[in-house]
């Protein structure tokens, strides 16, 4: 069964952000933000009240330190120091979900950081760097590519475990990555989206920008909430990932 | 034995405060910043290096979100909100700690903080309430006054422990309360320093502003390490420390 | 004329509040957010923009330095610092805004501050300091209540000019103070809100909780401006302070 | 006569950097932190009353905003939105400098954003632009290099003037860069410091880490004032640049 997984806890004091009460019955894995690019304490709780109460799977979903770009800029940070943030991050979120009689189960880095460890080797090792040295075993979620057999090598070498996702909305290329957003097509429509996750639910292929079939071997789905839409189609797409 | 403890990792980023390396090997436990009014993650982490060599008990120093304020600034927080906040600093601290093999055992709010919950008992069963929901055992570290016994009464209902700390460098009154820094005679002096905290250790009192004896029940001495001299101090402190 | 004044620029990043375009266009007085409660360089830029194009007179709205508390948590702050704070928030709007040809020419205190700045004099009286002695001549706005004669004084001996608001939305008690949510009838609804603001147009007075009538000296009105509802209301606001 | 610049106002809160106060009296332009990467608005009115006491030039020091990091970590920031965070910051300074009847004259760029700067035509492109569209007109510092006629050129282009700075303490190599600190001699010890600040003043050449003459055309000299030996150098160094 693939699972959903879905970016939460992002409002920030008094800024709301997405609908994850209504987001949150629907989806398996809650990635919860830590506080550094979006989140807070009180957001963080909140957010895991209703994951408690829908039993959903956890993981932290640490980001660099900028809330004024909401972590999606480029940061460069020495590794020792990227360690220590995503510890700083991972075991405020555990701390708080323990207060509340969950496990965190997962992490999956947020955008900048996200994106660098899927381009740069150096900060993917050490993003599983961190997740290995970290005291209670957590898997990490990575963009599920063509080097997915390497990056589970490596993880088996230093001890972690990977969890893959694929995204539902994008058009993929022949190497397995996602277009660009700015070419035409890049971004499916809610028809496309549907037939797309069929596909990869019963096949395990997605069809590309060139009409053919490419393998992806996703354990996870990554789905947005943002909007009553987006809610319905949510409920679409676990449907098709729970018939399998 | 009275122990010695120490407000510890309130560097922040390039700034350097204390001398954290040369007080931990000379006291018993470590009150660790948390990140919010002082403390960043490499600085938590470089601590916590120090405290694991020398096997010093550590504990949890939460303060107010106010980086340049120092937690100083006197903040109306509501309860919950609260909770949040120590919930996030004690987690994020404590998973840091066990990242290297180390045990959080206490809880000792830093700055305005710590003066409200001495002042409002409001504010203190939020704190209490705080330690006692957080999912680890942790102690609480309140300053020793006459109210001691309410004081332990209420924790015990509360469900958690406390420890009694006393100041070594300031002056008190017959009510056990710091006399005020603006009095003169408030801060003691090296020789003044030494002979109270004899007779705390010997006598269980201290020799108040009018002369009198006034009995003191404090688990802990409060010492500050910014400079050589005051690193002799602490040294000959826990020699008068650890004679009973 | 009874101008309208609305707190503007209060998004912050990746975060929207507020419907600022639509709103701007409809009112005579944007109290523009400086970073510290809320707005970034980028949302202060973006908002003045907007006022720029429909020549909306504009004025700083400096919070307290507390982005997850929205400036709305008490802080306590010494006074000359609470006017460097001042300073450095005016001065970021006004250079920005001169990039943008535009003049600043007033300041309203945001949340907490603005609050605590009515209840305690010496509070005021720092905020009047802190724009008497900032370089560019600013008239700072408060809440029109029976102390207004008073305020006046005070602020002409300051060497600053004074702005009066008044509240459209909120039912007053005999002494002039608004009533507090938590009581029956304190928040008006939109036929309440109409009349109240005609009357206070018409005739210098609101009706009171007790059914009297009572003076209020109001320069200008605070609208409120989050949703399509409240921004046909300020439309139809604006048409009842405009005749006279 | 070449001036001497520092970096000054990098305080923040509780924690001091630098020896402000002994520093100011012997330099020329003060480079100002505006609260961003260092300084916060109490840190600024000090260093502000400093410079005015002393009559020294006053520059601008804008960073990325990053605290944890002391501006000292590359970011990648959209130019539209660097050219923001820049005019924010000067903007907070100038209004601050003002309501101490001082004028701003120049910006420096700090840290990671000087050294990008220095190394991508785009983002001192970007820079030059936010200094042209500021209100006020000043001077942008940059590195003296063998770009300075092209440097010259661009910036006479967009309607600014330029400031060329040297730096006393490191090693030049033969194409006009600094040798990285990694080599060996690349920092200069106080009397091969006293002997390149000499050449430079008297015949406007360094000697490159090969022997050879290079010219450097600066107008003012970069010094750091961060001990009692420094500062002792830098009264050195004025002499040396005044006799010229």
């Amino acid at each position: 069964m693939i699972k959903l997984n879905c970016d939460l806890g992002e409002s920030f004091g008094a800024w709301q952000m997405g609908m994850d009460h209504a987001v949150i019955p629907h989806i398996d894995m809650a990635n919860i933000a830590c506080g550094f690019h979006a989140g807070d304490a009180n957001v963080m709780a909140s957010t895991l009240k209703h994951t408690g109460e829908c039993k959903t799977e956890i993981g932290a979903h640490p980001g660099y330190p900028d809330l004024a770009g909401f972590g999606r800029r480029t940061m460069h940070i020495a590794a020792n120091e990227l360690i220590n943030l995503l510890h700083y991050q991972i075991a405020a979120l555990e701390g708080m979900a323990r207060a509340q009689q969950q496990q965190l189960s997962y992490v999956k880095p947020h955008g900048a950081l996200y994106n660098q460890m899927m381009a740069e080797p150096q900060i993917l090792t050490t993003v599983m760097e961190a997740v290995a040295r970290y005291p209670t075993p957590l898997k990490l979620m990575l963009l599920a590519t063509q080097q997915t057999g390497l990056h589970s090598t490596q993880a088996k070498t230093m001890g972690i475990e990977l969890l893959f996702e694929a995204f539902a909305d994008r058009r993929y290329d022949n190497n397995g990555h996602l277009l660009s957003r700015s070419q035409p097509g890049a971004v499916l429509n809610e028809q496309q989206i549907i037939e797309q996750v069929e596909q990869l639910v019963q096949e395990g292929t997605v069809t590309t920008n060139t009409g053919d079939n490419l393998a992806i071997q996703a354990d996870t789905l990554c789905v947005h909430g943002d909007n009553p839409e987006s809610i319905n189609l949510i409920k679409r797409l676990k449907q098709l990932c729970s018939q399998k």
